[in-house]
């Protein structure tokens, strides 16, 4: 299983992902889904979840090149000439790695499961943030809803809806998005620590973080005992239902 | 859609249920989901969440009466000896409508979907909460895990998580299910109000509360601003995150 959760407020981009994957409950490991992709005129992040072997599979196309069947170039990330392009590009390595292995998986019964997130930046063109599909097409975050999640995503949706606009700052969205990590991680054993984040300011091109919170965190502990204690608190301070018509006794 | 919870604490059990049911997102309806069976020796009170069709069916069974296959006997919840044995036999009941429905559903790519809440006493037994399945089979809530939910479930499950323990006082229980169901309607409208709830103590026989809560109702529109109001507070009180090192600016 796995969550990430991605959130493009007015000043930046967020991405956070944890690192768990498993093959069943009694094959669990540790593996990185949030990968960067930076050059000097560009950054540019993409979150995995689904298959591992399909979104290393369409990772590493974007990095070593494939070939475009409409042009017959050879695409890579580093090509890319917006984030808009960059999506489409993603959409088609997803598609190649359904061309070669979509219909094997398919004879072993096992679906075609791949979602990514991509957020950046390249030079002179906007900070986006898309959701791509297992078909290949997308989504973009825009100002009315300012997240995206891929993933185990209801667990932690709540607090986001609540809580996050376009206008909220950007180190408030990554505190709220690790919140909604903490939720799915109680609830859901296939989410778990590490946690990757990334910070990226609008118009920047440098990550402004790129940290990995394990389990000794201090600032993490704090926050998942804080938040638990003001829930414990908020729902001791709602007084009790008075209800007592509609009784039949 | 449908979001249903059942409570078993020390004090007794809470039952919730929305009553908004759908066949696409342009056919939405209201039915009750939360039905009762009472008699002067019994409470039984079940929920339901699936295909409308399908619980009805199961619910016209069992107050109308079916012939069990291994006995021969005409089966009602008025006839059940314990809440194990209702359980049963809304477990057959459900096994005799697949029987009957099953595989036309399948013909017509229908799943047969169907979960049931069951909780209640009769008299000189135990106060029991049980969850079936669509195959018929059931498990039963515990002092560990003193809820059991159907329908859309993820949304108001980390509350209940970090809130619900088997001592929790009857109404908090209530106040908390409540807190739970309107996490549920924020992020799914596939759930919506009126919710009706029942309270009944174990070992009284008669519901304490039978109450349904509407658009209107005072009580729950201040559970849900407070909520959200202690939930902003919860958030904006917790630091934001100091991570500094690991930057590759």
């Amino acid at each position: 299983m796995t969550y990430c959760v991605g959130l493009l407020v007015k000043e930046g981009l967020v991405l956070i992902s944890d690192t768990r994957t498993n093959a069943g409950i009694d094959n669990i490991a540790c593996f990185r889904k949030l990968h960067l992709f930076e050059g000097p005129d560009r950054v540019v992040a993409i979150s995995t979840s689904g298959n591992l072997s399909i979104s290393q599979a369409v990772l590493g196309l974007l990095s070593e090149g494939f070939s475009n069947p409409e042009t017959g170039e050879t695409e890579t990330l580093a090509k890319a000439t917006s984030m808009f392009h960059a999506a489409q590009m993603v959409g088609q390595a997803v598609r190649e790695v359904y061309r070669i292995d979509g219909p094997s998986l398919e004879q072993h019964n096992s679906n075609f499961d791949i979602a990514l997130l991509l957020g950046g930046q390249i030079k002179g063109r906007r900070l986006r943030l898309f959701m791509i599909y297992a078909a290949g097409n997308f989504i973009e975050a825009t100002a009315d809803t300012p997240y995206l999640q891929i993933g185990e995503h209801k667990y932690g949706k709540p607090v986001l809806d609540r809580a996050v606009t376009h206008e909220t700052e950007i180190y408030d969205a990554l505190k709220i998005g690790l919140i909604s990590m903490d939720s799915t991680m109680r609830s859901n054993l296939g989410v778990g620590l590490p946690i990757d984040v990334l910070v990226l300011r609008r118009d920047t091109l440098i990550p402004e973080l790129n940290y990995r919170i394990g389990a000794e965190d201090a600032y993490f502990s704090d926050l998942r005992h804080r938040w638990s204690e003001a829930l414990r608190e908020a729902h001791l301070a709602i007084p009790k239902p008075p209800y007592k018509n509609g009784a039949k006794g």
